[in-house]
């Protein structure tokens, strides 16, 4: 499964991201299809417990299963990677994200800044509504599976497959789970992009610029505005720098 | 979906066909991966009964499943096609057929002769066994999911899935399914070379070629010689002649 894609796109620690899960079947299934196409790590964010507990005495993916991590909030599963896609059946408009095709990702992957191999992840929304714009907004970019649009909804765990066939179909999954070491040069993970976003968030609170009606969305945007600067370690440390002089100013 | 795919495979009009699926679930994933990918026909050969009942009332694929046929026997799902392939998780050795990887079967379809669209016809076995010898006889070829080996045996619902995002993917499914008019020229389809394969094993018997021991073994091997022939529809009727004047002598 290692090695790198034709048109260069260097290979990626995958973490595969179920928010929100409900049908322990699909949880199982899912892990299959990781094993299937040698990926090993599956995390789950607010799964229902029931269903969890359920997924764990699956067949197939045993292995996986056993590692998976669930998680509560889905910045602890996206945290320490540098990159974070979301899927979509791509029938909702207005998803405020750039959106790949499956078959384009490859390509997409190539053009990133940056040679290194990075830690990524994939996230799939609950089996009934997807992902919601406050996840979509913790993302780069949507991936979407090119379905019809007479029936563009896939069931999750096929989802799942499709998605890990066509990552390890273009030798885009690195074999070494090994985490990354941060380089200055290298994109920010996202664990540090949340907690500049928090802080200039407080910081925009305290001088009055978030209205309490439309902070909401407000902040969805500036959270996408982020992720779209494509910061590396040195740039989020600069722009720290910037906001604790400012939270000192303002302390004053 | 329709279109010609860049290295110049034509589509096909593709019938997807479980062969023994016992798990209703498995059933009614499949009917929605190819709802997914624009694909309309699904066969199922010796579907235990009560398993094909409960899939109908599956949620998503209901119009594939609506129109989806069952019948007793392979010969009936492949008969009208010209070309059947098999899959296989590939860890099995001795197929005895050519083995393509999915990722390069839009290739491989388009170096088969004729460029005319045809009726084709993917297999999928049973949950627990996959094809059996005698099943995979009836293929052309046997189409591999790039499954590791550590982890190779896909979960039935998820395997037709990742195959029909591939077909899909690479323009090769056919919008039309209006069945194609034979020409002479034509490869033959399944039914045809069945019906010449039956008859060519029956004046194989009277003339005593065929050992009560090793008979079920070398029919196997005649049926897979026969197909990789790929004969036109000429070529049927020239042998058919051919058969039917041994047939003729052998009966004064």
């Amino acid at each position: 499964m290692a090695g790198g894609h034709p048109s260069g796109a260097a290979a990626w620690n995958w973490r595969i991201v179920l928010v929100r899960p409900r049908n322990p079947l699909n949880i199982g299934a899912a892990a299959r299809a990781l094993a299937n196409f040698g990926f090993g790590e599956l995390w789950l964010v607010e799964a229902y417990r029931p269903s969890w507990e359920e997924a764990r005495s699956a067949v197939g993916g045993e292995d996986v299963l056993r590692s998976a991590r669930a998680v509560d909030r889905l910045e602890e599963a996206v945290g320490e990677c540098s990159l974070a896609l979301g899927t979509t059946a791509g029938s909702r408009r207005n998803l405020a994200r750039e959106v790949v095709s499956l078959a384009d990702l490859p390509a997409w992957l190539a053009k990133r800044r940056g040679r290194k191999r990075g830690r990524a992840a994939l996230l799939f929304g609950s089996e009934k509504t997807g992902l919601s714009n406050e996840e979509m907004s913790h993302c780069h970019a949507l991936v979407r599976i090119p379905t019809v649009p007479e029936s563009p909804s896939m069931n999750l765990g096929q989802a799942v497959a499709v998605c890990c066939y066509e990552l390890a179909r273009e030798g885009l999954v690195s074999a070494a789970a090994t985490p990354a070491r941060a380089r200055a040069s290298d994109r920010a993970n996202l664990h540090s992009l949340e907690h500049l976003f928090e802080r200039a968030a407080a910081v925009l609170d305290q001088v009055g610029y978030l209205q309490p009606k439309s902070r909401g969305a407000m902040l969805l945007k500036l959270r996408r505005l982020l992720l779209d600067l494509g910061l590396t370690n040195y740039d989020v440390r600069v722009l720290g720098g910037i906001l604790a002089q400012i939270e000192w100013k303002l302390r004053q």
